[in-house]
């Protein structure tokens, strides 16, 4: 069942290996913010690089930047002699970045940003405008400020072409599914979900058998959540992926229309972290009095997302037990898409919504996206 | 819930109604076989096209044919008034049609095969090594025989491109999500799920309280099943989709090397339809018992597909009751991709597989794909 299929049973009759291709699309490649998600992005490239040159895709990496250093060089593999002259490398400057990616307009060029960093976003239209491409896991250009919002989807009319599919469920298929079906016509009535992996795992876990504080604690220890866990519990996160994908269906929602339920109870909200950490259990009460309160109604607690007809929502809710958000497992991310052809029965979409290799998986999927726009074959 | 979106609440901030671009792509489109899906594809395609055309893609229909006639023209809307001229159109010629919708190779163009013809799949190879591109919702390419589908594959090296997203699970992102995958890197070790609508909505109903039989004679008469029932009970249109899966992960699987069980007991398998519809009664003893059987397990009846590093297997299967396979409703297929990245946790889609709406959005959907690769901007 682990095994890789090709090694366990015979090939009847070989397939062509790889298709070579007469024309070869060069893409540059800059990557910002070479942390979890970046590091895992650059392993997956280095490792599928030469089977994509063979297939007439040549992606070369021509940047790496960080808010301490900046390496500009053109590498085709070798992540990790690439990361040792990234720890000698001077100070970053993201505008001599740009620049070089497309070497005074020789090449096509990808950004791949992965730094999770609002002030990076501020230079996506620009750079869009500059004709070179963005690619990024963050939530911050499609969930911050509508302006900047627009300004980069402006700029994508005679530009460059931006996509974000890891933003929400990590290297799950959502924008692209919901891109199409608006594309080809239908209309969204409405999304709903669960967006959070870490919260998705909590309730998945939590049937009263042990206080909420003691799997808030393990989920923490666990590496599962934040460093500090308010930044899950707070709803913030989840209601981000709600704004990306009302936008992508053509609403212009922002943040703040969002009805956001917080789990962090009020008296634990401005305290330092440490104080927080040690207060856990006052989450018990309250959280235990909430899930019979939904088993009293045979439903089981969710955190869940919804955006319809009447706003958009993000709260722990009272999911019938037979629903798509019911039936996650571990962190799994279940994103239901009701459009007017899915009407009756939605479309769903489930699967891990983080982690930073189907992060970097759902990032190197768009980055061959746009390969293909350019004219590249697979 | 059911109304259109921007209709229930104001828009607080207007996206730009519609990207204007500089350059427009062109596009001509040649559809076979204008039946339900065809038809389908016709009245979305004619309903997208002004607002797409905005965008900068011209998708112009110059080409309709069947078994019985052929039109040859241009046109850029009128579904309506395009089929009365088909109507009275002449005597069909597959060989005449590529070349017109080219326009002698000004054009780029796109066939769009919703014929469900194994005759008209013998075409593919040479219309793509013309350069034309061709989409289908049609099963025969991709689970047919290995030496066309090769030849298929090998044409698309230097000429068209070749899409069949709709031939599994019509509308839902299942091919492009499995090609993803391994495009970036990543590697199948199994895929399961639930396939047919049609077996789907009868074992999502079958729960011992009406005899099968009365379930299939609802289905019949409802036009869920084929015409002849035993076109869905002997599975071979399940084993198909499971062909073109594995074929798609890069595994050269024929129709031949899948175990398939068909529902349809021995002693009705060669008697006419109507002989075997009026003896429905013969499968509810035998139905009967392997419902027991996977009660008694504590498991749910769904007829699956899998393939995996023992082979590929289409079967009555007893499925646990918190398996994926057994969340679908109504008509739901589930398909269920574990991958390397995806080994603990797989990623699983759910929805409507089939139906002339969303099977013609699915097509819809790759010719839009194709649009793209042409430089065309969504
Ligand atoms: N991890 C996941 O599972 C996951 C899942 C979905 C989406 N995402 C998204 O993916 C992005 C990256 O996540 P991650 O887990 O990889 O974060 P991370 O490990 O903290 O890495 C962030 C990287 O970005 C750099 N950086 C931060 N601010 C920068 C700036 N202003 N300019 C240049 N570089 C900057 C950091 O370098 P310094 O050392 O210089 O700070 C670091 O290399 C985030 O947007 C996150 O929301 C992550
Ligand atoms: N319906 C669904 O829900 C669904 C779902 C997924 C996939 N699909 C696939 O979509 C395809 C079409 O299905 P459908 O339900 O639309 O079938 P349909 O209603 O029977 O339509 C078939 C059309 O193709 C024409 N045709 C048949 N053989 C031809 C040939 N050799 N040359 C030219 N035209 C020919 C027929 O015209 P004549 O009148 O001349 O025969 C008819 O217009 C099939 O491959 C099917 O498997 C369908």
């Amino acid at each position: 069942m682990s095994a890789v299929l090709p090694d366990r049973r015979p090939a009847p009759v070989p397939l062509p290996a790889a298709r070579m291709c007469t024309a070869t699309t060069t893409i540059a490649l800059g990557l910002v913010g070479p942390g979890k998600v970046g590091r895992a992005w650059l392993a997956q490239w280095a490792q599928a690089a030469p089977r994509l040159r063979e297939q007439g895709i040549d992606l070369v990496l021509r940047g790496l930047i960080d808010r301490r250093r900046m390496w500009l060089g053109a590498s085709r593999g070798e992540p990790d002699a690439l990361m040792r002259d990234f720890e000698s490398s001077p100070v970053p400057d993201l505008h001599r970045f740009g620049p070089h990616l497309v070497d005074e307009g020789r090449l096509h060029a990808v950004v791949v940003d992965c730094s999770g960093s609002d002030a990076v976003a501020d230079h996506y239209a620009r750079w869009l405008g500059q004709g070179m491409h963005v690619v990024t896991p963050g939530k911050h250009a499609g969930s911050g400020p509508i302006k900047r919002w627009r300004a980069i989807r402006d700029a994508t009319r005679d530009g460059g072409r931006f996509r974000h599919e890891a933003s929400v469920g990590a290297g799950l298929p959502v924008i692209q599914t919901l891109r199409s079906q608006i594309d080809t016509g239908d209309a969204l009535l409405d999304v709903e979900g669960v967006l959070s992996g870490t919260l998705a795992w909590l309730f998945n876990r939590y049937d009263g058998s042990v206080p909420f504080s003691a799997l808030l604690r393990e989920a923490h220890d666990l590496g599962y959540t934040e460093p500090d866990p308010r930044d899950d519990l707070s709803g913030l996160d989840v209601a981000r992926k709600l704004v990306i994908l009302a936008r992508e269906a053509g609403h212009p929602l922002s943040l703040a229309d969002v009805s956001i339920e917080s789990l962090v109870p009020e008296s634990l909200r401005d305290i330092p972290l440490d104080a927080f950490l040690a207060r856990l259990d006052e989450f018990d009460v309250p959280m235990a009095a909430r899930l019979f309160a939904a088993r009293a109604e045979r439903r089981v607690l969710r955190y869940t997302a919804r955006f319809d007809g009447d706003g958009a929502r993000v709260a722990l809710s009272r999911v019938q037990a037979d629903a798509a958000a019911a039936h996650g497992r571990l962190t799994d991310n279940v994103i239901q898409l009701r459009t007017r052809r899915y009407a009756d029965n939605p479309l769903v979409v489930q699967g891990p919504g983080a982690g930073p290799e189907v992060t970097a998986a759902g990032v190197f999927g768009d980055v061959l996206a746009i390969a293909h726009h350019l004219g590249a074959r697979l």
